[in-house]
């Protein structure tokens, strides 16, 4: 890791503590990431990685959220729908993707869990300008990632939401539940078709191998305002790569992973009264 | 903290964590001083400072014992003494004080205990070229810092230590005790008489104000080599002052501690095999 030897960390005896919880845990780069916009904002603040054993994640938490210095816990695979029953207020996209990946310390002592994993595409387009507020999205993909960001456009105050997933039944039950959750937003499955639609977000695996071409036959891109796509990759996917050339907005795994970091931190440390 | 918000943790998922366990925590040096000494041999490692509280030491001990990425442990009060079980193999200087403030994770997965409280001293002098092997030594106080102390002194290779203490009792069964770990070293009580001694260590509290003077009446320091004083304080203990103008040889509380931080390292960090 460069400057592991110059580059001093600042950590004290009250320096406060994030934890971020998994299994493998090595791969991860929210410690250093969340660390950073922690310290910006002044915080004398850490967030380590903690690896937790299958057998012994039950042990490892109880240990975890009794620690006086300890604010908060990320979770990244395999915890996110283990890590469920530890929240005492559950927040809505949290209860219904029925999986968290942040739990906050409250200051009467109680713990309040939420899933911030579709958060980051809403925070990440916001970033760079772009707003689905009262758009029309296509949403490919109704799996975790699908189902996160499936509320998270919803909260963000998109007019309708698409949601296509070769499992219809996957799809169908998707829908109902954000549905319910946010009645303000149109929320319905159908076809892979962009036609009528502003927005497209992939959040299918599809795309990881530049030889997979598009995730879905969805018809042309000109006229959608927005193409985002899941997948981490440091170069554009097939599917971003065909909506840069048309003129289309886009945002990749990569700018919402930063998105997500910003949300969680305002999440952990946001201004309380 | 100076520099807090420029100079960032370098920390990410791969990061080994060690911990300082305490009630409370925020007044601790340890986090800063062992991470930058591990950083500096190249070690992707941290130290954490870890608030346990009272009636949840156990659960913490669990859960920390249990985590994948975390290869030891350092107590703080209340601790020390409340650890000591939790070892599976306890070193001679843990067992005779009856207390640890560190615990190795094994490659075997067990935990190896003992108590560094003592070889602060003589690392602090062996970092300024002093020695005790060897040498006759007059120790003042048999509490929890001589009780270490002693037991260091003995594995420096000191030819005899004299303990005094106002508590007689208690001088005379850390004397047994000592003297049973290191039979080498012939360890004894007697009133606190410099003559025929080359060393002096204070291990009482007395000399932390500058009204209390000397913490026993010593008799001349002339021709005494060596002069130690656990308490730690930005200027000399009368003590030391004392030492120093007699052209003694000293090592204060803050060497001490130095000293003590880079004995931890080298336990946590012993080269294997």
């Amino acid at each position: 890791m460069q400057n592991q030897s110059t580059s001093m960390p600042i950590i004290d005896g009250a320096t406060r503590l994030f934890a971020i919880v998994g299994h493998p845990i090595a791969q991860v780069r929210s410690p250093r990431v969340l660390t950073e916009k922690l310290r910006a904002r002044g915080l004398n603040d850490i967030v380590i990685p903690v690896h937790a054993l299958p057998e012994k994640f039950d042990e490892a938490m109880r240990g975890l959220m009794g620690l006086g210095n300890l604010d908060g816990l990320i979770f990244t695979v395999p915890y996110k729908v283990q890590a469920v029953p530890y929240a005492d207020t559950l927040l809505t996209t949290g209860r219904q993707v029925g999986a968290i990946n942040v739990l906050r310390r409250e200051d009467d002592g109680t713990w309040t869990g939420d899933m911030f994993d579709g958060r980051g595409m809403t925070r990440g387009l916001a970033n760079q300008g772009d707003n689905v507020r009262g758009l029309s999205v296509l949403l490919l993909g109704a799996g975790g990632a699908g189902s996160a960001i499936a509320c998270a456009l919803a909260e963000a105050g998109a007019k309708s939401v698409t949601i296509y997933d070769i499992d219809a039944p996957k799809a169908r039950a998707l829908a109902a539940r954000v549905n319910e959750a946010f009645p303000q937003c149109k929320v319905e499955t159908g076809g892979p078709r962009l036609a009528g639609h502003d927005v497209l977000i992939n959040a299918t695996p599809i795309g990881m191998k530049d030889s997979d071409g598009l995730p879905a036959d969805v018809g042309p891109l000109d006229g959608v305002k927005i193409v985002g796509d899941v997948i981490v990759l440091a170069k554009p996917t097939p599917l971003l790569r065909e909506a840069q050339a048309r003129g289309c907005h886009t945002m990749d795994g990569i700018g919402m992973h930063t998105g997500q970091a910003e949300e969680i931190v305002d999440f952990f440390r946001a201004r309380k009264g």
